[in-house]
């Protein structure tokens, strides 16, 4: 069997990573950037440099794309846009669940099938069984080229027919990532005004992350049962921690202003009654009121 | 060999959680809270109730406490001051520097030697193999029950002779939870908003979680060099991502201000020249100017 030809568009640190991946795995791959110098290193490797978007999207039956927004995606794809009847066309770039479904809509419009799709690690690990990949949107593309995609990653994943849970899942999945990183550089911050290594803390970051995933399936029956009463760590003792920052602030020389609003939620969440509940009881209070 | 006998003041989820592990392990095990009714479940396993704060001191060499902060733990010991001469205090609770070395200074001042720790886990976790415990303070009182306070977790460390290393070490890796919790339940809403289970993204939330757990040894590097110019995730990719919480907010009706602050931090980072650099440059932007 022939592998399937595939276009990776957009050659930033991912897109790279996507397109070596392909070419590596013995895919014919054509890569076109808007910025052509980004193609050298993978045509290096074996990658067919389309001079035009549009010969770009004309060389494979599967185009993947990997811009910075769904903004950015239509706008690249603009010049090409009667030649992807017929095509395959999956993104794989953060957005909102909004942007996801224009860009259905738009490639609905085009005459191409739709499958939008996020890398939830980084491009290094592109490629490796563990990383994990989803999508949704058109089962059909899936199925037809789950080999192809699988490629990128082993594990993945397709959410549902509908062409913006992936965004969805990408924008609740990645809710994490900024604020847990802001606090291990707080914590940085911290241990090195003491004149210590931030790799001193590094193990013990590590274990702290495992625990928290531990957590993980315990808060999400609490939130999804509705029921916070059997609270392991409760808001009440989240509210005790508050109080340190100050006194953090003053040790490390750190700011932790940043802290204030987390702190808001939890003294709103002891205030709606929740301060003997679990601290998932702040899932009721981040909701707005409809 | 007898099994050193052993105090535990403080009855709370964690202190009962200590209090058990000790008695199972077959150190002669004397309990005190003020609310007596909380030592109860600890007699019918074998734990001894003593009456007085003062009786429960004296039971034991080694005395292990429990409570809140170091204000409560120094007012609970009160009225047993004159009893602590000649014993060991070891302090298993969150608070600041500043409030292990007051406690140290203060059981120094009558005649206790001094091991201020912490628990990095959840009471269901103490005495698990792999449960981290760190101490500091005085080494001599770790090296002569190293073998008892193992009981409470394998993974138990003396970080260093100054009674505050704990405490500050705490608050360095314990400023990752409430953030990472919030952007999870923050998730969660999202899900929910959909009419989707929140269950539906733990198994992705938890790989995110190794994902992060991976980036921190880089991180650690990073910062530890001062060179942020070697990006796997730049500041400016963050900047990017910032700008879709406002749509995250109108799509699934979660209240995203919490992360405004954040986003600020970004963009300061931005401003002051890491838009390029890896996201590990925030902690130069949380240092306080000194």
């Amino acid at each position: 069997m022939t592998a399937t030809p595939v276009t990776v568009i957009g050659l930033g640190s991912m897109g790279t990573a996507l397109a070596g991946a392909f070419t590596r795995a013995g895919h014919p791959t054509t890569v076109w950037n808007r910025t052509a110098a980004k193609a050298a290193p993978l045509v290096a490797v074996g990658a067919a440099h389309a001079r035009s978007v549009g010969d770009a999207v004309a060389a494979s039956p599967l185009i993947v794309t990997c811009l910075t927004t769904f903004d950015d995606t239509r706008s690249a794809l603009g010049p090409a846009a009667a030649r992807l009847r017929g095509r395959a066309l999956v993104t794989l770039n953060s957005g909102s669940p909004a942007g996801a479904r224009e860009t259905a809509a738009w490639a609905g419009g085009l005459g191409a099938r739709f499958l939008a799709g996020a890398v939830k690690n980084v491009p290094s690990a592109v490629g490796a069984p563990d990383t994990l990949l989803y999508y949704s949107g058109d089962r059909s593309v899936f199925e037809e080229f789950e080999t192809t995609l699988r490629v990128l990653g082993g594990d993945t994943v397709h959410l549902g027919g509908d062409s913006d849970l992936a965004a969805l899942y990408e924008m609740a999945v990645g809710a994490m990532l900024l604020p847990a990183l802001t606090g291990f550089f707080q914590g940085a911050a911290a241990v090195q005004a003491r004149g210590l290594e931030v790799s001193s803390m590094v193990r013990f970051a590590g274990k702290w992350l495992d625990m928290i995933k531990d957590l993980l399936p315990v808060y999400a029956r609490e939130i999804d049962g509705g029921d916070y009463t059997d609270a392991a760590s409760s808001v009440n003792l989240f509210l005790t921690g508050a109080a340190h920052d100050a006194e953090l602030t003053e040790e490390t020389n750190v700011d932790t202003a940043w802290l204030a609003p987390l702190h808001d939620l939890v003294r709103r969440a002891a205030e709606a009654g929740h301060g003997d509940h679990s601290i998932s009881a702040l899932t009721e209070v981040l909701r707005k009121p409809a």
